[in-house]
């Protein structure tokens, strides 16, 4: 990967570069849009058209029965099953440790003020076709959702001309997913934001997909709630002369692999390791399946960047706040107070990036193209909504009454005056 | 009010298409594109250019400052003041209650997990300009931002030939406003997304808007995080023949005066109360200010649904997922684990839904548009970011490695399983 070797300043701006693409794609928003506009229109139909044209397949029911997962799960290898249940451990013991708790208050007199935590109703889970379809990201999805309390979580993928994955189907079972429907692309997006006769209306969409289900998701953003804009991957290590080159080239290969446009990103304060990763990476690289993809990445996004100190990597990291972080120094946990802004943070020199992929137990869908500065990891908190409440004695009410009445007229809206002026009115 | 009687399905349905509006504004859209497109490129000339063609105001300084913030305040009535502090104080008492705790679990041998909660860094607030400007709102969305531990937060506000309001400026340097810029419409909301020379980027913007407003925070959405697209004021309330129809009709009328499309309904078992609530609404709008707009709301949008009992009044009413729910009933708490879906909920007779606006602690920005069933109030939680971590020592990992290993497979990700694998290598 090249190698930047400059002035903080000067590797900040770079950085800030490289976080402020901006994509105009009009025709895939045109194409959208007639899309939706279908699907509300006519429903199953509409669905079953639309695989018809894009895939050529033809589609008799849109759900996938039970006995189809079942049979999966009974082909599926039994080892993968058992790291899919330890997974499901990891994940779950994690993820219990983000419910947050319902509140009441009722220090003042005659006045009581909560909030009610609630799950939502009903999510729906999109999952990818083809290679894309990852039986981990069915359980990172699926399970905050069921710690949350959802009631109802409906998975679509689409259909596949020699079946769907049955380790897909596996991780749904095990997950606990309710129903699966074989529907992908806009549309599939469009049936669980507005429902169809077959598919249920959700409250809230989560998963990745190509540019037309990213694009559906923006779209329908208002009419039920999205998780984030997915970007390609990215990974952020921070490593000195104390790393070793081979563990740093094969975590930075690890999220390489991904995607063309990943970013494998290395910042370090020492010119020799940088050169010792880049000729691990040329000698790994060669030996990868994905070869040809890692390569592209770590030509078009990746760079190894040469600062001053470690202090100026955290700096410099935080700017780019990456999806995962690594941090591959002795002493780790330490740096914890010095990152500001990443999705999953790796701390130490055996926390390779894979092992929060499947199995520690964060989240591995994460916030990317720098938007851990204001995004969060998916997580329980993603699948509840709080509702707000208040009671007030009459007493209670007649002590702040002037206030109110006060800041009503000085907004110009009387009613707002009256209505609790009622209150102290003949009936 | 029209008053429809019904069976409990047609009502639903009813319901349901109330809330399933598309709204379809290319002409928006293409001009908003092209606002973003000017500021990103052309930066503070933009904001200037736009303020002249779209206000014909020559701004020279787009920053407020201290000097007129602290003039305003001088010059603002004591008891507005009063009632400001006196909001800001309880709203503070509420939403301090929100606030979320960082974790860390070290139940297993080598294995630390754990999740960070930090505020944002910067964001921003959009204040509408003339009557809509809020002084209220501001407190609203600055408290929860400061209690999170945001280090900086900026208002814009367009200008305004007489000057911005004094109570506006009063209440933001209540709230702890960092500092103000005054751009307005679409091209603040840019300028705040991508930052000028004068404006900082920031990571979330809030505050609602007219629709150039509203479309430019969904445009931008991804760079920035949001919150909620803010549709009409809405209230519910479930009153029965012992509630008080002038303060039925009162409360009604407290949100109609908001918006020619604001939504006022009623859900009661009882039509004698129906037709008395009626009578007090034609009675009580004749005397307000805003008696057109608020006629034109329970016109356009308001009715009042006379059901069987209060129980389907409560299933009619979360599907209709009101921003703004009370419950004029008596024992009014008790009804609180029927209400799925809302933003706010006044319980009981004295809590009547200005309270909330102005001065409980509750926050006021709220979920609108049916949109309960997924968002929530605004809140500290909003204005957090949590950052996962995990280290596992070598001996941890070499337990769980097998597992990982086989589910990177599964996968077709090679790299992902040798990057594990490479910690069990000769270095």
């Amino acid at each position: 990967m090249q190698i930047i070797e400059d002035s903080l300043d000067n590797l900040l701006k770079q950085v800030a570069i490289r976080t402020n693409k901006v994509a105009n794609r009009a025709e895939v928003e045109k194409a959208v849009d007639d899309i939706i506009a279908n699907v509300i229109e006519n429903g199953d139909q509409a669905l079953k058209d639309y695989e018809k044209k894009f895939d050529g397949i033809d589609l008799k029911d849109l759900r996938v029965s039970q006995q189809e997962i079942d049979d999966a799960y009974a082909q599926t290898d039994q080892k993968v099953i058992d790291a899919l249940k330890l997974a499901k451990a990891n994940i779950t013991s994690f993820q219990q440790m983000e419910v947050e708790e319902s509140f009441i208050d009722a220090k003042k007199k005659g006045v009581i003020r909560g909030e009610k935590i609630q799950p939502l109703a009903a999510v729906g889970l999109y999952v990818p076709g083809g290679t894309a379809a990852y039986p981990s990201s069915i359980l990172m999805n699926v399970i905050p959702a069921k710690i949350a309390g959802v009631g109802r979580i409906v998975m679509v993928t689409p259909p596949q001309k020699d079946g769907l994955s049955k380790a897909v189907l596996a991780a749904a079972k095990i997950a606990g997913v309710d129903e699966i429907y074989t529907v992908g692309g806009a549309q599939a997006i469009a049936a669980l934001a507005y429902g169809t006769e077959t598919v249920p209306r959700v409250d809230k969409i989560t998963g990745p997909g190509n540019v037309f289900v990213a694009t559906a998701k923006k779209k329908v953003f208002g009419q039920v709630d999205i998780d984030m804009i997915a970007g390609p991957s990215e990974i952020g290590v921070i490593a000195s002369s104390q790393s070793v080159p081979s563990q740093v080239a094969a975590d930075l290969l690890s999220q390489a692999e991904h995607d063309k446009l990943a970013r494998p990103m290395l910042i370090t304060d020492d010119r020799q390791l940088a050169d010792a990763v880049n000729k691990e990476l040329a000698r790994q690289v060669a030996l990868l399946p994905r070869q040809e993809i890692a390569q592209a990445a770590m030509d078009n996004e990746g760079f190894i960047a040469v600062v001053d100190d470690i202090d100026d990597a955290f700096t410099l990291m935080n700017a780019v706040a990456p999806e995962h972080l690594e941090v591959q120094l002795p002493d780790a946990i330490e740096y914890l107070n010095q990152i500001k802004n990443a999705g999953s943070v790796f701390l130490g020199f055996s926390a390779s990036e894979p092992l929060g992929d499947y199995l520690a137990g964060p989240n591995h869908i994460l916030p990317t193209g720098g938007t851990a500065r204001f995004f969060s990891p998916l997580g329980v908190q993603d699948f509840v909504k709080r509702t707000q409440f208040v009671s007030y004695t009459r007493e209670a009410l007649a002590k702040e009454k002037d206030a109110i009445t006060t800041l009503a007229r000085v907004e110009g809206l009387e009613a707002h005056a009256r209505a609790i002026e009622s209150r102290f009115e003949e009936k």
